[in-house]
């Protein structure tokens, strides 16, 4: 028995079978299988996971509820123990926090996007694809304080950003700018008659003509123009949320956490629920991420917390562009580099997805996510190998991501009794 | 099928794998195993629970949510058909009502025990452990008028006991005098502004004074003083709860019920929900209670009874102490001495625990608990042994502890029909 847990997620780790024997898969594998096509977890080499799975229990986790496809934000605050029909502020705020901004009570918050626009007519979303140092600079164009209301923008990686909305009285109740696909331009508009989404949605649409005026004025986009590179002349938001602090993490479950992640959406929401969030080099959230050095920021962190999220993107990205092969791949890589070191913590060690992303739909589902715990001296359930298929026959059987936190405290003994 | 049921509760059943190779398993399950340690209900010889597991099925139980750590009240609450988070009274009524104490409403009921103060500090919490009878002639102490408060005390076992305050205009909400261990004497608090908790933890207080004065001007301790023995010159409260009459569990579930059982608490929350306590001699909720008698007065109760509850107490003692050699050779004579009597009487067979209390953590936790079912004529899922890991791949598969008293009325035909 542990007195302290990882919990690593593999981003969009589930999937369905699709890998066919046209795949170099392990050859174990394919004699597990016959010439049943695999899953990515079922063609990875994962000798690493599939020792914790013979010593451990899994189970197949529904992270809502059966069926339900998350997102990535709601999936997370579940796993992390806040219920997201509770908790939930809004893409928006989780991604300000994401980016390092700091919120105070009733901030608004929206993702945010660099575009190009001709008129009111959107001719590229992301304005060529715009350089992250470029944007750093243009980054002063879009905060402004104008009447009652401060705008604070925050350029991110590449073309993104996000923006805060901070004064009195404001809703998050308002339609996007950002059409989500070419097209025009939206205005924004109160989905409430309230007084708040009037003048919130108002102060938008008087945002985006005065930034549009004064990037389309900026020096670099005149720059950009005479070298044949679209102007980076507007900012696009979407996915307003309203920031009210929860709470914190320690007094929710009673132990410290810390979160090692690279992409911004994760470390946001453990930001948001309390969590300490490693600095870590090298971990980028993408597919290049530094698994060793995410794995020795965990060592590290777990010396000073009960409780240490890992989270790893790729999965999710190679799922999204459909490359069941390089997930496979992937996932072989995080049991060479990620797995062996978060063993050998001596911690208890749950390994899950926050849903299933499958290949061939190159999107989020509402199939069930296979999920491992193990720890030294713990039950085992007999399953010799970690995959969406001996899930099935786990120990743990069908369980909700609400379990989880509940699971692992239990594990590490940490958890409150419940009566006496 | 069967038109009577018997569940059977061995308290803290459930426990993980910690006897090694050097415990004298049966060589049975020794070869079941490898060279993997076993769990103490693994380890026990049990041939009679295992012929009921091949006969019926089996499953995991959660008896509140998955992972969640019960404690007894609140769990054997959720096992009869009564969910703590509506019906849970906090533990005093219960003690009381096990101790055989009439409860009104409005009652405010701890539970309490003889101490050793010197001024405020504690110097022994159970006053050298005080013998039964020697508690039961200071009773008399405790039992005092004041004001418009009735203190009603009774000693139990050893420097066991409980306090009912009864008055009008009482609350419950009020902090213990009991500190949990050793240190000084706590003043009770209100834990709300309301007046009622007010007078409630002034009048404890007072008895507190009152009494301890009164104990200490006995003869009784005067002698225990000369012979060099802890005066039982304190009485210490906590685990305070306010006593509410509940729907009695033949208006429940539409069936009667009996309980056999030697711990307190066990009789304490069947009197609470209204079944037939039954007075059985040698029944003593300890490692030594007298399963062969506790055999037959279920035998007696199911012929005037639909339903029996049978309770046993020292697998969790024995988990407590961290004893797993002891807690598997308890379920041995469990198997040996009460197993075969329940078996013959044809009713439907419900065996469980109310949480799996660990032996290498010496605390009850939240691993689920294994639990067969079995019946005359009833579906059998093929496992031939009765344990943890078996119970993994059981045809009950992963159930709640509110399912329990559903599923059987079922067995026994009882259950109400949902819609027509």
């Amino acid at each position: 028995m542990a007195d302290k847990a990882i919990l690593l997620i593999m981003d969009g780790l589930g999937d369905l079978p699709v890998l066919g024997s046209q795949f170099s898969a392990p050859a174990n594998a394919k004699r597990a299988t016959g010439n049943r096509p695999l899953t990515p977890l079922q063609a990875a080499r994962k000798p690493n996971m599939d020792k914790l799975a013979s010593a451990g229990m899994q189970g197949l986790m529904s992270t809502i509820k059966r069926g339900i496809v998350p997102g990535s934000d709601t999936a997370h605050l579940q796993l992390l123990g806040y219920g997201p029909e509770k908790y939930y502020p809004g893409r928006g705020p989780l991604e300000a926090l994401g980016a390092g901004m700091k919120l105070i009570e009733g901030d608004v918050a929206f993702r945010a996007n660099f575009a190009t626009i001709s008129g009111d007519r959107i001719t590229d979303r992301r304005a060529g694809r715009l350089d992250s140092q470029v944007a750093k600079q243009l980054e002063k164009e879009a905060n402004v304080q104008m009447e009652s209301i401060q705008f604070i923008f925050k350029a991110t990686s590449e073309h993104r950003g996000a923006l805060v909305l901070r004064g009195a009285g404001l809703s998050a109740n308002v339609s996007p700018t950002d059409p989500h696909h070419l097209g025009f331009l939206e205005t924004s508009r109160p989905l409430d008659p309230g007084e708040g989404a009037r003048k919130t949605s108002d102060a938008i649409n008087e945002f985006t003509k005065t930034v549009a005026a004064r990037l389309e004025a900026s020096p670099i986009n005149a720059e950009r123009k005479k070298k044949g590179m679209l102007p980076a002349n507007a900012i696009l938001v979407r996915g307003g949320g309203m920031y009210k602090p929860v709470p914190q993490f320690s007094e929710m479950h009673g132990i410290s956490g810390a979160c090692v992640a690279g992409g911004a959406l994760y470390k946001g929401v453990s930001r948001f629920v309390g969590m300490d969030v490693l600095d870590v080099k090298g971990a980028t959230g993408t597919k290049s991420t530094d698994l060793r050095a995410k794995g020795r920021a965990a060592l590290e962190a777990l010396k000073t917390h009960d409780f240490v999220f890992v989270h790893v993107k790729a999965t999710d990205s190679f799922s999204h562009d459909g490359d069941a092969k390089g997930k496979a791949d992937f996932i072989s890589k995080v049991d060479k580099e990620l797995i062996p070191v978060l063993a050998k913590s001596g911690a208890a060690l749950i390994i899950t997805g926050d849903h299933s992303t499958v290949c061939a739909r190159k999107d989020h589902t509402g199939y069930e996510v296979p999920i491992l715990a193990c720890e030294e001296g713990g039950r085992s359930d007999g399953q010799m190998k970690f995959d969406e298929i001996s899930a099935m026959r786990g120990g743990l059987g069908h369980v909700r991501g609400k379990d989880v936190m509940p699971v692992i405290l239990n594990m590490i003994g940490k958890a409150r009794m419940y009566g006496s």
